[in-house]
């Protein structure tokens, strides 16, 4: 959908202050300067995650050497969300997209979850954050989401933590498409919210009894046909945002 | 997510009846044989599109000739989704992606719409059709989704029919982050429902303004995040599906 500013937008990793210059190390300069075509004191948006939106512009030390002048804030550093987001990892295509689409629907924290018919079993972490800032870039969102290393479904559970209210896992369950996800999301006492994606092979039978027997766990139905796992992401994550999460008025009380 | 069944399901153009028997073409034929590396006598699920699902066995003929002996109906015909889908074409790996979500979605049908800000402005009708028939391969989807030519937004919104009650078109307008998406989508009368989705570049003032002075037409924001059209896309029909479509308990009266 449409971009605020046609200004190209840059993560950069530094403190930001209106007259601060930020060295860009190489492979941002080469992508500022090669990929991009910008030149000395060119403009563009830059933002590190942390303080906010700002104007820069590209200073051009020499051939080898540029640096950022930050300029005026142009957004304030929203509130972070504060939706985790736990999937079992997918292989690399899908994964990069699942990433994508989760950073743009605003989760705060992903947790790749190993499960028994998971067909991957290690992810690289690196290159998840770097689809997480490209994402980011894109679509204009200041606050990135932390990426956990990978842990196994019995060990995330088993160590949930339970200070109250506890965190509700909200896990996608198409073995239970009659249900109505939006009244089982609108009946949901309030409290911090996790969302849980299966493998593309589902959960196992022992995985699902377990995920149903435990109070601070509730599955949500994703309609009739079966999803695959990054369709059933985006399209959970968007029923949580809007019924719970941050896209509603937020001029109305959340439940 | 899950699939129901670990047999094979393949699309195929013929009628089914029980103890009939199907000609396969060459591709099809390739795809069994050297694909799966099915076998003479192997089982799998077949489906036309209209007939429901039903069990069939592969019957080698020759080196060159191959058919499907069908079997019995595994599954009924659902009733055929009824929820539009308008977009406007992405670039290639996006609007494959695009047209295998919506697919999962339960879209009935999809109509590439031209836009001002559109950077696609061509479409390949086959190539949409070939990955619906995969996304409902993949999913166990019966009905596949018509594909339409393409279309100039104007002439679709000037053509819209308008018997009554005319077909709500619900467009994503990332312009107005502030309402409730759920609340629009209680709000509205009951009628059909088809969904559009602007390109990357999204819709033109005129055309934001000309969509939202029309009385058919209902504008949807999806949060206060930028989304890509293909996030878009799934997120605002998950919305409708959960909302106003076959995502709702069947057992309660449609709003």
């Amino acid at each position: 959908m449409a971009n605020e500013s046609k200004l190209q937008r840059l993560f950069v990793r530094g403190v930001f202050a209106p007259g601060a210059r930020v060295e860009l190390d190489r492979s941002q300069a080469h992508y500022l300067v090669n990929v991009l075509r910008l030149g000395d004191g060119d403009s563009l948006l830059v933002f590190n995650g942390r303080d906010g939106e700002f104007r820069a512009t590209l200073a051009t030390e020499s051939r080898r050497s540029h640096a950022l002048d930050i300029g005026e804030q142009v957004r304030r550093q929203p509130a972070a969300p504060d939706l985790r987001y736990l999937f079992a990892p997918l292989k690399q295509a899908r994964l990069d997209y699942m990433v994508e689409k989760a950073t743009e629907m605003g989760v705060a924290r992903m947790t790749p979850v190993l499960t028994q018919h998971g067909q991957v079993g290690r992810v690289n972490r690196e290159r998840m954050e770097a689809n997480a800032i490209e994402a980011a870039e894109q679509c204009g969102i200041l606050t990135l989401p932390k990426v956990d290393e990978p842990l196994a479904l019995d060990t995330l559970i088993d160590a949930w933590p339970q200070e109250e209210p506890a965190r509700r896992i909200i896990f996608c369950d198409e073995a239970d498409g009659r249900a109505d996800p939006l009244a089982i999301l609108a009946a949901l006492p309030a409290s911090p919210l996790a969302v849980l994606v299966g493998p593309e092979g589902g959960f196992s039978a022992s995985e699902r009894d377990k995920l149903r027997g435990l109070a601070f766990v509730t599955a949500l139905p994703l309609g009739p046909r079966i999803l695959r796992a990054d369709t059933a992401a985006v399209a959970a994550l968007a029923l949580v945002q809007a019924a719970r999460g941050d896209w509603r008025d937020p001029t109305v009380a959340p439940a």
